[in-house]
């Protein structure tokens, strides 16, 4: 069984949801295989094709519909009607149980949340205005994944942009987003991004060097230290495709969950970008732990202090193809995220570098 | 069915626990009713007497017990073997499991998750030191509720404080965590501490007016402009008993549920306090969203910039009853609690006052 996009109750379940009582309405369904994940690196460049964009209306699901994601485990119990259940065993002993009642609509891919509509904001605006923000005069950014739109929503905000290229693979999930979140998948009205429908490792062979100020990468999974990113040539290819001090954003993983490797990983960032590096965090409580991290590395250059941003942006302005202002970013909310708590400090200070 | 603290795989429950496969261990039972709330207003000054201290070890416990926490709902689905379920009316739309693997001990009263060993740092550091390095030299500290001691072991790190009293009308919670959390239950063994086995509102009406410099509530539901707490008597007292420019520090909703009304409970807290009053919040992976707020407010006296500290405590230093330094709590994760994100400032900001 293939892709599936069904909502009930405000969820939008993708492919096999772990509860099947969600996706028992209106569905949507492709001819072919699982959805990819965004940001991941597949090495087979012939992934370029536009394979998931037909899809028909279908009355119902049968139960061979399981959850296929490898690492994500189903809780051994009966479903709960009515709510979402998310448990993984790359968060062992803890549960998400939610209803969206409370949430707006959420969108759930392989049995994993992706994203409710209150909190989205949080995840959106984080991820991209904390490289952005760092960097003066952004022009040229790329975003690998993130085929929602609602980094491209926020890219959307920067006057000095001229360009925002978007490398998604899997055009089904961009149609998902645009019939059920269309306030998030606004950001493709922006008549600066250009979508190229490729594996992310694919397209950055094909970037000349130095290209980008600013790349963003919405993996599917937060980057740790044993993340399969690092082993490939992806990381290369990235700082490679940036310019001199340009600036790399990706979700890392959650300052709560043990153990909580954050030297490594910066070490691991520094070796491959060789300028600064360091880590921030932001709340979003439909995620797991109710944080989410990020790593932020630039490439040799100037020096990037990423506590204090260089290129503010009016919290007040709306601009750009967003319908409103910033929900949950401005300056002081960019310098606390960079703020840890005492555990992690310790652990990321004797290794944050280039500062 | 009365008390019943019991420990199996890690999780202690107290009384009535939503998930009966918990309690099944080694039980301990008291003779009498339900456990008390802390900080809550019981305006029976007779509830004084320490009528919690009896229990005996039961070996089994009968499917009469029920959650009898009238506001909390239990999931309409069967148990999840080894896992502790948490799903309350407050918080719509969320349920929490837990499995206490990955968050050490857990604690579990009425149904309602209290602490866990993973996490209890932030919230016991931060509910302290927020108000306590707010102001300089503090002496006389009151504590109502925090029967667990991590408050008091958090106030003994305070070299400055000469008496710290704290009112908690249950010593069966109390013998609870002297026995199952002994790292948490050291506070106790500061000879500064004097318990005070009262009603708090009780204890609060023989104090003299303007004793402590300041008063840590730990109460058992978060405040909201609702609350009980703001129909009695409560606050006044606890204003009363504080010493002109003297701190109370209160736990307040998350900023992530619906309505996050700030601007009413500010507004409701400075008509009581006079003083300086304001919103912080800190990460606790384990409480519904992901995090909780506090609210900071003082008597008239001295401006009171809570955002600044202005009596640091040390990050290295091992002072008090505390086995180790601080696990969270820094100067600048103070700095950075009272940072909210956009949607929150924009409530808090045209109401925080005497700043």
């Amino acid at each position: 069984m293939g892709n599936i996009a069904a909502e009930k109750n405000g969820v939008v379940a993708s492919s096999a949801s772990a509860n099947k009582d969600l996706i028992n309405g209106k569905i949507l369904i492709t001819k072919n295989g699982n959805l990819s994940s965004n940001g991941e690196t597949n090495t087979d460049d012939q992934s370029t094709e536009d394979h998931h964009h037909d899809y028909a209306i279908a009355p119902s699901i049968s139960a061979e519909i399981i959850d296929k994601k490898e690492h994500c485990n189903q809780l051994d119990h009966p479903e709960i009607e009515g709510w979402f259940a998310e448990h993984c065993s790359i968060w062992p002993g803890q549960a998400h149980f939610l209803k969206s009642s409370s949430y707006g609509k959420v969108f759930v891919l392989d049995g994993a949340l992706q994203l409710t509509e209150r909190d989205e904001c949080a995840y959106q605006e984080i991820i991209t205005h904390l490289p952005l923000c760092s960097i003066s005069n952004p022009k040229k950014i790329l975003l690998i994944g993130g085929g929602d739109g609602g980094i491209l929503r926020e890219i959307s905000r920067h006057s000095s942009v001229e360009q925002i290229d978007i490398c998604e693979i899997d055009t089904m999930l961009i149609n998902v987003y645009k019939e059920f979140f269309p306030d998030i998948a606004v950001g493709y009205e922006d008549s600066r991004v250009t979508l190229h429908v490729r594996d992310g490792t694919a397209f950055l062979k094909s970037v000349e060097s130095g290209t980008y100020d600013a790349i963003i990468v919405d993996a599917f999974d937060p980057i740790r230290p044993e993340h399969e990113l690092f082993e490939s040539s992806f990381f290369e290819l990235v700082a490679k495709a940036l310019r001199p001090g340009g600036v790399m954003c990706i979700q890392a993983e959650s300052l709560w969950f043990q153990p909580f490797n954050i030297q490594n990983l910066v070490s691991k960032c520094h070796h491959i970008f060789k300028g600064s590096v360091n880590y921030a965090w932001t709340i979003v409580p439909s995620y797991p732990s109710g944080v989410i991290g990020f790593m932020l590395c630039t490439t040799e250059g100037s020096f990037v202090d990423f506590k204090h941003p260089v290129n503010p942006i009016d919290p007040n302005r709306i601009s750009g193809v967003a319908k409103g202002p910033l929900k949950f970013y401005d300056s002081e909310v960019h310098s606390a995220a960079f703020c840890l708590p005492a555990f992690a400090k310790k652990a990321v200070d004797t290794k944050v570098v280039g500062q």
